[in-house]
């Protein structure tokens, strides 16, 4: 929490200059960047929503009976909270239910361990799986391993994911959650089970999406917690013929219908151009959903809230959606972008909050490079927030990564995820960890960002222009 | 674990000093302490210690298959490391499995809830219970509510604990646990569940003992995380006549023998005088026990080795007392002083370390007033090692609190416990917990302490002359 302080005090420090140059300003509209400021700096709103969402719904995976639930309250959050439109797109979403998951070492002595099963994965028999474990560094280790060292055993990852503010340390370590059934399945393995993929030391196992291939035998998968990785690598040491028992009973209950829940601040002059804010909806079903991605939900509608109160509009639509089943595998961002196919080219910029609840301390941009200078001039107010200008490589979070490649630019307003993956996909995701000034931050850099690109004058693209 | 660091630096830089000093010095006898010092802080024989219990046993609730285990461990570890004398003594301790404990809130939403049983507790009837909540800041507010707010609901102690370098704040909120069903049962509850006893914010609940009384019916008792506590109150404070439902299914099983483990290094001249140092060798079921109390047994163990390793071993024996059954309610201390009732008068000090593996920074000991002082000079060494004299007001630690009363004089050694109760009595509290430098610091003092007390020639006792 300390890396909040320094960085929140930098920004309310240079928030006081910033109301001192708005004073000897005369323009009303370079004012507003500063007002916006204030105004989210000083109110509870984004908490007051996250609040709401994690207590009143919490968790809500996606297909579940809480997914509607959490649609529901959407729907009525965002029409109390007197946006020009509120409506819902469908998606189909899978069903996936967690069930149970135990495992316990069972030789050389009893070691029961905290796992939890990775989305989407197959169950076990109901009599379970024992077998002995073939430990690996990483997936590639896996993918290099002579099929008879795995054959018959259960495939163990054990590499650990490194702290860093950008969260970088997930990208390098995610592949054996994601891929690593199939490369264990293709050696012979029984099933796959991964050392968490977190920073923490808690006794809590990260959940998240996991793939099978085609034609690739479909084995269970599940994720230690990284203290019950310790142990088992200390006693594969000690006894390579070490038996794990595995115990899992998950379920594929076919697909049902969710939505991507949209809200609109109408353009005053340009209403059918339109600055995307997006976060996610649905939720892992073990915590409440806060940080991942409650506090996106509280930072893009506590956004366009402000905006929606200013007295004059911004010249383009300012658009948030509240996407569906991103945890499945980013299908309420795939399906906006088949449903708006046709109105993409009017997607002026788009933006997503999905990284939690740390403050923003830079915002890197994907433009047509020729006004890249041009845009970083244009959100330079951002700066007395304490957001320095980054660069144009941005991708722009999850549910609209899709999107540049269709030529809509993007931005990535970047949070320090330092402590992001201590409780990202656990059961610790819970509302204490978000610290209401860091989020309020947050809340004005994304109403400013989208207030300065809803006037702009400056033509984003093509994107194409540039080399890559 | 940054506290960690200045003590050690200190405690490392003093002890460059006590080297220079030694060497002044010639009195081969006054050098030992120092040498013990190094010889703890250059060693890794406790870390290796409490690496082992954790691995190679994990958890042991006393009267289990692995408390069994346990004791056959800490015979083979004592042996192995060469002590004068190992042995172990019955004692009879009671058989409770937890079994499953589950909890949500059904109405108006609903939300899972992270429990845990109470130690001792009954299980609900296998349908589960059902009820609304009536909510307490504290044992005191339920023990004076009014048996209409309470009866046929379930009662919610929601005290928080409060972090402190001594841990005293689990003092103030402890009695929930031990005496929150007695109090729930005696205005009507059909179940009573607390706020974990504990200063973190992990999704985790923290277990312990809890206590019936004759006469007042038994309901079951249980803890939920602090998140959770977070999250039932902010949604009592939308719908006070929000539903729990509870469902717990531990058992009683009777009783067992289990022993407390008994290691000595042989006193040169006054072998039956005795300078007991302990810890507990029974843990709870959900984490390894590493730092309560794998720690513990680590310190008291390898500081007796490292004095049975020098070339003249001290006037006094010391013996190494590894409890039973402590989180059971001071069983194995309460065998010890019954089964050593006669032997009593020659224990010249006794100490336990039961606090984790956080730096010690301060003695206090309970010995005759008039002799405080002397005892204070004799003690002295010990701050070269970041250890500073306290007072004479010290109980000695829970498996001999009753010896004091039995006229033992007693130490102790007072730990940096402010990370303690994040992890006391979780999943939690696993070998990554424990720093192996500040573990190394507490076994240097144990050897110091150990080793001072053994040759002193002050007469520790009567203790009654003291006033109170």
């Amino acid at each position: 929490m300390k890396s909040y302080q320094t960085t929140l005090i930098t920004g309310l420090f240079i928030s006081g200059l910033s109301a001192c140059q708005t004073h000897v300003e005369t323009s009303a509209k370079t004012d507003i960047p500063a007002q916006l400021q204030q105004t989210a700096l000083a109110s509870s709103l984004g908490y007051d929503i996250v609040e709401s969402l994690t207590v009143e719904v919490g968790p809500r995976l996606a297909g579940s009976p809480k997914d509607v639930i959490a649609v529901n309250w959407a729907m009525n959050k965002l029409t109390s909270l007197g946006f020009d439109k509120v409506y819902k797109e469908p998606v189909q979403v899978p069903i996936w239910e967690r069930g149970e998951a135990k495992a316990k070492i069972i030789s050389p002595v009893e070691q029961p361990l905290v796992i939890t099963a990775l989305g989407g994965s197959v169950a076990t028999p109901v009599e379970g799986i024992k077998a002995k474990i073939a430990r690996f560094n990483s997936l590639e280790a896996l993918q290099q391993a002579t099929p008879d060292d795995v054959k018959g055993k259960i495939a163990f990852i054990d590499q650990k994911t490194v702290r860093h503010i950008t969260g970088e340390g997930y990208g390098k370590s995610v592949g054996g959650r994601s891929k690593g059934a199939i490369a264990a399945a293709q050696k012979g393995a029984v099933a796959v089970i991964i050392r968490s993929i977190g920073t923490d030391h808690d006794r809590m196992a990260h959940t998240g999406i996991m793939r099978y291939q085609d034609g690739v035998p479909k084995i269970p998968a599940a994720a230690m917690s990284n203290p019950d990785a310790d142990l088992v690598d200390a006693m594969l040491k000690r006894d390579p013929n070490a038996v794990l028992e595995l115990n899992m009973s998950p379920k594929d209950l076919g697909t049902n219908t969710s939505y991507n829940v949209i809200a609109e601040v109408t353009g005053s002059s340009k209403p059918n151009e339109i600055v995307l804010i997006g976060a996610h909806l649905d939720s892992w079903d073990e915590g409440t959903g806060a940080i991942d991605d409650g506090a996106g939900i509280a930072i893009v509608a506590a956004a366009a809230k402000h905006i929606q109160d200013l007295p004059q509009k911004p010249a383009r639509t300012i658009r948030v959606v509240l996407y569906a089943a991103e945890e499945m595998g980013l299908i309420g961002g795939k399906a906006y972008a088949e449903a708006h196919k046709t109105e993409l080219p009017l997607h002026y910029i788009a933006a997503e909050s999905d990284f939690g609840a740390g403050p923003i301390y830079q915002i890197d941009t994907k433009v047509n490079e020729k006004v890249f200078a041009q845009v970083q001039e244009s959100i330079k107010p951002m700066a007395y927030n304490g957001v320095a200008l980054g660069d144009n490589q941005a991708s722009g979070g999850p549910d609209i990564s899709m999107l540049p490649a269709l030529g809509v630019p993007v931005a990535s307003l970047r949070q320090d995820g330092r402590d992001y993956f201590d409780y990202h996909h656990t059961p610790n995701d819970t509302l204490d960890k978000i610290n209401p000034k860091a989020l309020a931050q947050n809340v004005a850099a994304y109403a400013q960002f989208a207030y300065i690109m809803a006037n702009s004058n400056i033509v984003l693209t093509p994107l194409h222009n540039e080399s890559k």
